[in-house]
């Protein structure tokens, strides 16, 4: 008795308490409140919204199109109760992606990485409204976006709807890239949602009980427990060493016949599996699966893949070959989801592969869009497009000439508009703008500089060869979910105050300073107990301890605490108990 | 380090040794195993079986269908390590179901009730082979099953097989039944498989999702979140209890606005939910669902379900109505499948409703075939089917009259072959079956009791109305799956000494004792950690402390130390964190 009084009120303090004092915070934050209009007709207003009814000030309404790491990180950080929020995503919660190679095999359970979304948003002060629905179409002119209800119960025709905005932020996240190889969709698994993950394990566990069954040769027992991975960036490298974990720590054990049948193949079209890694960490990685009897084959491109056997061109000499097999997970990278193109054509992006953005995150030919995440790309301003806007500027005295001294009032503005002045300037390691500008001049006199428009170009002509596009990684989305949460939180102060760079091109500054990602390193978990980390300043490691490290940041970047304590129990239940195998 | 070091151990000492060990008394105890003969005559054996070469003494082949309480109980209870084992299943795994209406609502995960067949047979000094397949056909003349795999992966046209046994258990469970009723298969959820349960959990988030979706009216919404429950039997009961407490333990504070819309329907044709419990039980719980506001409509027929809207009959008054419901879940007992349908035609049993066997679990009209759990009924014998024969064995001296004497010493047999008899001096508060005996002479000599023929069958003339089907309950088929492997373990040594009772009918005695159900008692979770429970002797508890037997007894009960910790966590987690509702 008296424990369960424990627990009780173990469970009142973390579920009541914070709802209760919340929610009457929520109901005074909101009077006239707007919106949901054209979707909230009905006298029943969800989630507690009051139709608009023209009131003064009305809340400005942003619409999140997603719930992956962009959207919700952006969810998380917006503190701002002057706006109202409605979240238009096919799924009800959050995944914490990196962990999803792990669900494949059951060394975490699905469960454990996802927090719904209502929960996260819940104790918010901010209110923040949520349908379970996909966004089928954006209409950027009149500034809304068409939906469907997903699932299975029947709404009487009314699984269509629409919401307006004044704000969206795109962050539906991309699709898997298949480079239209034949077959590859029809026969193949990916790995960017939890339920491909959830499938994936379902398949392993199927095919070993298939193989398994009896008046099957053994040509055909290796067919069917040939598994293949394609693509050898971080997740199938992870989703490979998962899987030879799983059959040799859990399933030789249930299934002894048929593990000498058992073979991994990795195939990577490029030179080196995980490529943008230290050289180190690829060459750790290629000889462990080479000890793990991982068949890792470079510079094989995928031509077809049938549905028993895979299709593979040599890149060195041309050599077509195919091998039967019994699972494909494709990884090979992510493509553009089709509204997303639609969407492109309406603002004149239709030439482009990816949705474009400016550095604060708006989408390039749109007043009020975000797009951010792996749905869109930063399209990086070159120094060069406003070389005679920058010199112009910073000629203060109009004197045709600039001097040291004038670039310095400029250099900061400068750096911040354009990161890649300064990734050049470590690259060439100089100390500061002043030396490229004086290695601009071949004349003696490199004491006082004073450098014309033509050697000003010169000087910063090699500048954007530093410019790259940003990985698309959970990090780089969750970073840009909270700069976009933090410019929405500050809006009206930066409007009058504004902090960003100096306007080159126009007057005055920008209200906010652009979006810079912050590399905080990366993870390669290779399985056995190994992970190879690249942390900033390319320190690398590799080993035991790696892979201790990960578990504390995977732990600790998990969005809630009850994943955290899911996660630790599952990564304990499997040490000591292994891995479940049943096929459910 | 260390602490990695600790978990090492830890995992080995529960995964490796038991393998280890075990793995050398398998490898040694098998040698000229026989069988899988026609399965496996490719030089490739499943599981290390050797295929029969003719060897003398051969073993005996027992193949299992199913594996569920009943199929499972049998393997972990057969130790005889002279018999060569094959397990047909479509899943590969054993469902500890009592914790399924658990699993609908995520206060246990499924996975934490699941243990794979591989795993608990792994650790046996019995060969036991497995293969996910359903058995499509079982030809008792031929002695073999047909087999059909189950699963997604491609095999070549091999997908079919066939399996020879000596012995066949037929432990295939039962389906549920619809009595036919118009659109229950095609609209309804059933809850009996774990693949029912996740189907429903999703099914509840949607609701609640769908119910949150702008353009719907006030009726609709409440129609999405109408949930009905039909049949008043434990697992209805617990099911609605459990979906009451997500909803108003968890899913109010996700979905404020709709929460006064849910309406939770309990529909139940008899006069009482719960009717095979105690009046006490039954009158408490439908007072506690009337608290929880549960609308339990008794004596209400279904006559129909369509896509959104479920037709009743009274059937007190014939009053015929509809309700628009957003989900039926669909629980009123269990009816025949259609394999053991066939099954019973092919061996004259075409005219019942069930698979009939005898008392020692053997389906009347086979020599080797036994069948036990939901599939299956035991036949009893009437005692006055076989009066006379009784009466003759007894009547030593052929006499033609019964004394007292006579009598005691067949009691003991007569009682065990007709367990009835036991049932019936109980009843009638008799101590033994001589007051039984002698309440039937009408004249005053009781004292020297000696009967003819004709007043020994009026003395037995009730005895039979004490006769009762065992339940389709977890209990009884695990009960008989440890009475069969028993029976197995022991079937040479009772060939020459039998232990059974006297055949009245033949000569000698038969091998075994028959089966008999021990009733341990029966919960029945209602919600809100109260809990009904009817233990043996009659004796009733219901609220916390029932609950938390509850809890020890489900504990004890799973089938593996993994299984406890992770239902024991799911427990915790619940009391801390509330249950998931994510969409997945």
């Amino acid at each position: 008795m008296s424990n369960f009084r424990f627990y009780q009120r173990a469970s009142r303090a973390f579920n009541d308490h914070p709802t209760l004092s919340k929610t009457l915070v929520v109901a005074a934050a909101f009077s006239g409140g707007s919106i949901v209009a054209y979707a909230d007709s009905k006298p029943q207003a969800i989630d507690s919204v009051v139709p608009s009814d023209g009131a003064a000030d009305p809340k400005k309404k942003i619409v999140v199109l997603g719930t992956g790491w962009a959207g919700t990180s952006f969810l998380k950080n917006l503190k701002n109760p002057s706006y109202e929020v409605q979240v238009v995503s096919p799924r009800n919660f959050f995944a914490f992606t990196p962990l999803l190679p792990s669900v494949t095999v059951g060394t975490v359970e699905a469960r454990s990485i996802v927090e719904p979304v209502r929960n996260i948003v819940r104790k918010k002060n901010v209110h923040v409204g949520f349908f379970e629905a996909e966004c089928y179409k954006i209409d950027a002119k009149n500034k809304r976006v068409y939906c469907r209800s997903t699932g299975d119960v029947d709404l009487n025709g009314n699984a269509e709807f629409v919401v307006d905005y004044d704000y969206l932020v795109v962050a539906m996240g991309a699709r898997a890239n298949t480079f239209n190889t034949p077959g590859v969709v029809e026969n193949c698994h990916f790995l960017k949602e939890l339920e491909d993950a959830l499938r994936i394990r379902r398949t392993v566990i199927d095919c070993f009980e298939k193989a398994s069954l009896p008046n099957l040769t053994d040509e055909e027992r290796r067919r069917i427990l040939h598994f293949v991975v394609v693509g050898g960036g971080p997740t199938g490298v992870e989703f490979a060493a998962e899987l030879h974990d799983f059959v040799n720590e859990d399933l030789v054990k249930l299934y002894p016949t048929v593990k000498d049948l058992v073979k991994i193949t990795l195939l990577e079209a490029g030179e080196h599996i995980l490529n943008m890694f230290d050289k180190r960490i690829t060459a750790f990685a290629e000889d462990k699966f080479k000890r793990d009897g991982i068949d890792v084959r470079l510079g094989s491109m995928v031509t077809k893949v049938s549905d028993k056997e895979i299709s593979t061109r040599e890149v060195k000499n041309g050599e077509v070959s195919s091998v039967p097999y019994g699972m494909v997970v494709w990884s090979t990278g992510i493509g553009t989801r089709p509204e997303i193109m639609d969407f492109m054509k309406q603002i004149s992006q239709a030439n482009r592969r990816v949705l474009a953005t400016d550095e604060w995150l708006r989408v390039e030919g749109t007043e009020s869009i975000y797009a951010l995440g792996d749905c869109a790309t930063i399209n990086q301003r070159k120094v060069m497009e406003d070389i005679s806007a920058i010199f112009n500027k910073a000629d203060k005295d109009k004197s045709g000439t600039l001097t040291v001294k004038e670039f310095q009032e400029v250099i900061h503005d400068v750096i911040e508009r354009y990161p890649q002045v300064e990734l050049y300037l470590k690259s060439m390691q100089m100390k500061n703008i002043a030396d490229l500008l004086k290695a601009a001049k071949t004349d003696d006199a490199k004491e006082s500089v004073e450098l014309n428009i033509e050697e000003f170009k010169k000087a910063l002509s090699q500048v954007d060869s530093q410019m790259k596009n940003l990985p698309a990684t959970a990090q780089v989305a969750a970073q840009q979910g909270a700069y976009l949460a933090k410019c929405f939180n500050r809006m009206e102060e930066c409007e009058r105050n504004p902090e960003g760079p100096l306007r080159f091109r126009g007057e005055g500054r920008h209200r906010f300073r652009p979006f810079r990602y912050r590399h905080l390193g990366q993870f390669a978990p290779l399985g056995g107990e190994q992970t190879a980390a690249q942390l900033p300043g390319d320190w690398v490691s590799i080993g035991r301890s790696s892979q201790w490290l990960w578990y504390s940041v995977y732990t600790s970047k998990l969005v809630s605490w009850r994943c955290r304590a899911l996660v630790v129990s599952d990564w304990g239940r499997r040490f000591i108990f292994g891995r479940d195998s049943s096929g459910i």
